[in-house]
């Protein structure tokens, strides 16, 4: 049997970019124990012929003792139904309806399985955008498809992206829309939501009563109402209100200075805070990229289950060449694996 | 004579923080030379006491040879014409409107001597907002203030605030406001005149083509017009139509990535930029500040006259304790002095 009872599956993403390969690279450093890709198996081999080392065999989900039987050196690749044919023959780096469409099937199937309890968790290697968009695609990102698969209720669960390193965890409060209509979007109700989700959160990585520092929206955290009032009129009344329900927040604090003072780097510089709930995506994003991507884990929170990502695109420029650095999804499946065994 | 034959001229800044004392930390420490304090003597000698080691004198400013006489361990203070009576006898960190009368009092006088060509640069030490408000200031801050002095042309100078550090260069095109102004206040002109600002201010320490990178404003800097339009409107046009003139700008950038892109950390990483043009303060100074505000400097550019200040303020929790760190002025001091020095 593996590490875990039940596998984590990491998701192909896009056939075209780096995403075969850094399965393949992170399978050869013994980093993908107990994993299962979700993806088509010729593709998986197109990658291995490149990187050499590993053998993709077909693997099958859900079965017992599965898993044990797949003999070293073996990568277990089980196919989802309805992958699109002769993805393997297709170039590297080129946006394709195909791979949006086998990208797609990849995580329905993944969900599907992580619903029926066989498996524990997911990892998704990068998708691209536009290939999502020319294979009909309605969502820009996988953390919206995620948050649509992840039941069948007509509201979906509430969920919030949380991008983390070893110094920093950021939980957004708005994410893929322009800056403007970020703003319009905000409100005590959404504030408040994403500090209950990065406190509830907390516990499946062990730390079940987490220092959240809420950033503001504006310059000084609006400066007492001088440079706007988000502050005043919702941010802060939210953090009160989380406060209320014993949750461990403060706040608003400017956004300039709030995530160097939540930056663990001991022992020069302990965090003052656990996590910080980021008003937008790049107030939030710039400084947890800030020292290279290397590390950065994307973990969706809020959903049914456990989903981590590495923190970076498809790479079509250096997909194929055996080159991408696979320490982001080692990362993202390390992260996985400590917050299913954290779940029990 | 001293190092530079027109004195850098250092702002005192409120009485009650902890400006005087690291104007008297970085002169013990022997990183004042050339320099003469704007200030009044007993508010300094009330910091020297804390300190030790330092006298402060009252000096002259515009006389030829008079700093060449200051002796040793002596710091040479001018007070401003009109300062408050008794303002080393008001409590450490409290606001009061003696204090920023007297802050704003040392600025203009500064100003004024630099335009008058009897010194070279300005180097400011904290102000308090609230003091300044309280003492009847309409300035948000030191470079408004400066804006509206540098010139009696009944339209200001436009300038810029940047940040920089050792590892990045940092440019705004909007500082404090609220995000929301600040982004209803950008268009072609304001990035344009930004772009333009950066490019002639590099010349002043030593690079005269700087690689500019531009920041968008929206996620992914509006993914294709996806995430907001902003980026195709004007950013993107202001981009080309700097590097029709010559400047070599590049962008927009997504802004989570391009700061981590411009970051120089040599030898592991050489910035690809020399400087980044930012639309909002956040997202210029989250990254600056991310690794500590130490070394972070604070300059305006588009001056007549070169202006450096610390990248922190009147730290009123720690004022008169004798423990505050000089070492973001000792920088703002070494900025100036090379700034000056390659202005010929």
């Amino acid at each position: 049997m593996s590490d875990s009872p039940r596998p984590i599956l990491l998701t192909m993403g896009d056939a075209a970019g780096i995403g075969p390969e850094i399965l393949v690279a992170a399978f050869q450093r013994g980093q993908a124990r107990g994993c299962v890709v979700v993806g088509d198996p010729a593709v998986l081999r197109r990658a291995a012929a490149v990187l050499g080392g590993v053998r993709p065999i077909v693997a099958v989900i859900g079965q017992r003792g599965a898993l044990a039987e797949v003999p070293p050196g073996c990568l277990p690749v089980c196919p989802p139904p309805g992958l699109p044919d002769g993805l393997a023959a297709l170039p590297w780096g080129r946006v394709d309806a195909r791979c949006g469409a086998a990208a797609l099937r990849c995580i329905e199937a993944a969900v599907g399985w992580v619903r029926a309890g066989v498996a524990g968790a997911i990892v998704t290697a990068p998708v691209h955008k536009e290939a999502l968009a020319a294979a009909g695609s309605r969502f820009p990102g996988h953390t919206e498809m995620l948050q649509a698969l992840a039941s069948d209720a007509a509201e979906p669960p509430p969920v919030r992206m949380m991008l983390a390193n070893e110094q920093l965890r950021v939980v957004l409060a708005t994410i893929h829309v322009g800056l403007r209509e970020a703003i319009e979007s905000l409100d005590f109700n959404v504030v408040l939501q994403t500090i209950r989700i990065a406190h509830h959160a907390a516990a499946g990585w062990g730390q079940p009563r987490p220092r959240i520092a809420v950033a503001g929206l504006n310059p000084h955290a609006g400066e007492g109402g001088l440079f706007g009032d988000e502050e005043q009129r919702y941010i802060g009344p939210a953090v009160l209100a989380a406060r209320a329900e014993g949750i461990d927040a403060s706040g608003p604090h400017a956004p300039d200075t709030v995530f160097m003072r939540a930056r663990h780097d001991p022992p020069g510089h302990p965090g003052e805070f656990d996590i910080v709930v980021a008003m937008t995506h790049d107030h939030g994003l710039i400084p947890v990229k800030y020292l290279g991507v290397e590390q950065g884990v994307n973990v969706t929170l809020g959903l049914p289950f456990v989903r981590t990502s590495p923190d970076h695109g498809t790479a079509f420029d250096i997909a194929g060449r055996g080159v991408a650095d696979p320490a982001s999804l080692m990362a993202a499946i390390g992260t996985a694996r400590r917050m299913l065994a954290a779940a029990g």
